[in-house]
């Protein structure tokens, strides 16, 4: 046999090469582990339950029941031609109609305490790219955000993966509920500096994804105050301000600047998505809402890289301009996940455990800290894979949201029936018996 | 009053602030100039023309009576269960109804020629996307791609703005109808070389934007043994590949590798998208088919960014998967293109004017250069503004699309209504009678 140089394979790019996309996390080895054995009530009863997924589908029944009524909805209307002039609109500015429509529901959401202007409203195919869009704007390859812990794992590949941008945690811990403190600000801030990083903005989620929880205003306040002192970017993710479990529970950074008559405005904006709230995930329908010109220029020339199907805008345009449909719908649907919210904290306490007080959102923050064998990562993740493989639910282990203290895990509640919901009750209850 | 220190504004990115966008080029201006003032037979006669838009609408009527004769197409089925199930759907994967007809239906418009496994194929929202998400995998920031010249002038916004990549010309010229040399590869290669840029690989499109002609064969052969000797990578952007007027005259680079025996095949990738041969672009429905497993799964991750409606993959699994409604599409798609080519061609022959011998695409090619007063590329745009502002067609100039040669434009055709060719083409008549 000849021996030769072997030729090295064609090169690809540092950003393909990196780990940065962070499907390793136990985050998403959780959703593998489902992904092989699912459980199903009838087919495959001992198969493992998905906790691990922020899905909706509480009120699909509603939107259903909407579509039937209104059949043109889905169709584009009555007349071809509306077909063939939809599947020609490639403005990256958006369909008037839908965003008319998106600016009003988001108004909705906020009980009319803020208003937004559809002329500022900038589409992307989801928030994933509406949250890595801003990144771009506002950060340089080697800059940081600011970003409270625990924080949403997809972060970690949505904000840093092609933007070569870092992230800093800005520590919270249960001792205030994972609230912000101005301390934890400056704390972040410094250690940034220390380590020669220039921040660029601060990221919250709002209401947070995994705690549950809305933001308080104080905190709000806060956070505004100290990027105006720094001189830099806030961004505030909304993605389930209408997943709060009452209106009046939320308040949105919108509010806030409308307070401050949009002093320093120019360094706040705005994410949405209809994900969450609507429980459409798969129609890839996000927004940026910029109080910055030049952002929101910018955001839409790149929102050519992730535009929105103009079919799919059609259909929500319709949909969303139904006053009567959407008051029904963010009432009914904040009734709903209260109401599974309950159900999921009055059994764990059964079971023995108690959960971060929550307000908002699709899942909870439940603490097994008491259950660790010690204050760990480690012991976290040890727990962590007995509940996924022996207890067979896939839950996300707070290190997976980079919280600081080991021992919780978020649990959500709103992708499955409340049957199931209560199969998972029972096997947790069991586990933890045994535990004892 | 109070004279203070004016605190400066908060800072965006060197992306968010940088032209590379590329909004400024005379390809876009020429938009505006129909945006304010566009063309209608009845309200606006004399309006601009918009000839400066590759948008394919002589056969929507086709699309149009398929899905009046299948209303369930636009509705996701009888059931609601399948809306939810859709509406759900994000699996970055796709859902495997779409990219199985997408599969098919790509070796349908090469006459069997070549084979796509639907497993290879990644979903992005355009082939805008596409491209973009491929040179994050393949370039580093401040690495180039070469690219044949003229090409379609987007690409400096879509392979630059957010990469950080370069583009190389590889310079063709009217000598040999803009075909791509060995010697032109060597020469761009060098020129990178000599600037101290890694070359990354090569990216062509063909059918070609702008010169509305396939690439011939043997060129594609030594363009292939060109990226293998460099080991670099080859980006076949084949978006127009069902536009061509007769299947037999396009040779897709999948053919050439499949007579390879896939021999080298880990180093190219296809781009293909509905915008242009089903006529769709505001469905978004972009795709990377890549031979190499690493690019792909990368791709795949990476399409997070960047995915399709699941309702618009819904409705076209459905569509594609019809071959009786495929075959007829392709092939009275194809013989409109040409007639309508054939229309334009033999207009502005009438005029006095030439154009390259082009056999796809929703264009031509067209040769102004013994109108220019001189040579350059300054004369080129004085006569474009003429056509612009007082002929009142938007077309697009050459130098936008980085041709050597001044004086070649390249128009549109299949936007607009025959009789709105009509009038197009008689405005160049007169306009030519006056200019001699």
């Amino acid at each position: 046999m000849a021996v030769g140089i072997e030729k090295p394979p064609v090169g690809l790019s540092r950003v393909a090469i990196s780990q940065t996309h962070g499907e390793n996390s136990p985050y998403f080895a959780g959703w593998k582990a489902y992904d092989e054995n699912p459980y199903d009530e009838i087919k495959n009863p001992s198969g493992v339950i998905q906790m691990g997924l922020a899905e909706n589908q509480v009120s699909f029944d509603l939107i259903e029941e909407y579509l039937k009524q209104h059949p043109e909805t889905s169709t584009g209307g009555d007349h071809n031609s509306n077909f063939r002039e939809n599947a020609l609109f490639q403005d990256y500015h958006g369909l008037p109609s839908f965003r008319k429509a998106l600016a009003s529901f988001m108004g909705q959401i906020r009980v009319g305490r803020a208003k937004f202007d559809p002329d500022r409203v900038v589409l992307t195919a989801g928030a994933t790219a509406a949250n890595e869009l801003l990144t771009f704007i506002l950060a340089d390859p080697g800059d940081a955000l600011l970003i409270p812990t625990p924080y949403y794992p997809g972060f970690d590949r949505d904000l840093r993966w092609r933007t070569g941008v870092k992230i800093v945690p800005i520590h919270c811990n249960s001792s205030n509920n994972f609230q912000v403190t101005r301390q934890a600000l400056e704390e972040a801030y410094n250690s940034a500096k220390a380590m020669n990083v220039r921040v660029r903005g601060v990221l919250i989620t709002n209401p947070s994804n995994p705690l549950g929880a809305t933001v308080q205003r104080q905190v709000l306040e806060d956070i505004l105050d100290f990027v105006t002192k720094k001189n830099i970017h806030l961004v505030s993710d909304e993605i389930y301000s209408g997943s709060t479990f009452s209106s009046s529970e939320f308040v949105s950074v919108a509010e806030i600047l409308e307070a401050r008559n949009y002093r320093e405005a120019e360094r706040v904006h705005i994410v949405y998505s209809l994900s969450k709230d609507l429980g459409l995930p798969g129609f890839r329908v996000g927004t940026i809402y910029s109080y910055n010109d030049k952002v929101m220029t910018t955001a839409r020339r790149m929102s050519s890289f992730s535009l929105v199907s103009s079919q799919t805008q059609q259909l929500l345009a319709t949909m969303l301009s139904d006053k009567k449909f959407t008051e029904n719908y963010i009432r009914t649907n904040r009734e709903r996940l209260r109401k599974r919210y309950d159900m999921i904290i009055e059994g764990l306490k059964k079971a023995g455990i108690e959960c971060l007080k929550g307000n908002a959102g699709l899942f909870c923050w439940m603490n097994l800290g008491p259950f660790l064998d010690k204050p760990t990562r480690e012991s976290e993740l040890v727990l962590w894979s007995s509940i996924v493989h022996e207890v067979k639910l896939n839950i996300s282990p707070g290190c997976s949201c980079h919280c600081s203290e080991p021992g919780w895990f978020r649990v959500c509640f709103a992708n499955m029936s409340e049957q199931t919901l209560e199969v998972a009750l029972k096997r947790i209850h069991d586990f933890i018996k045994k535990q004892r």
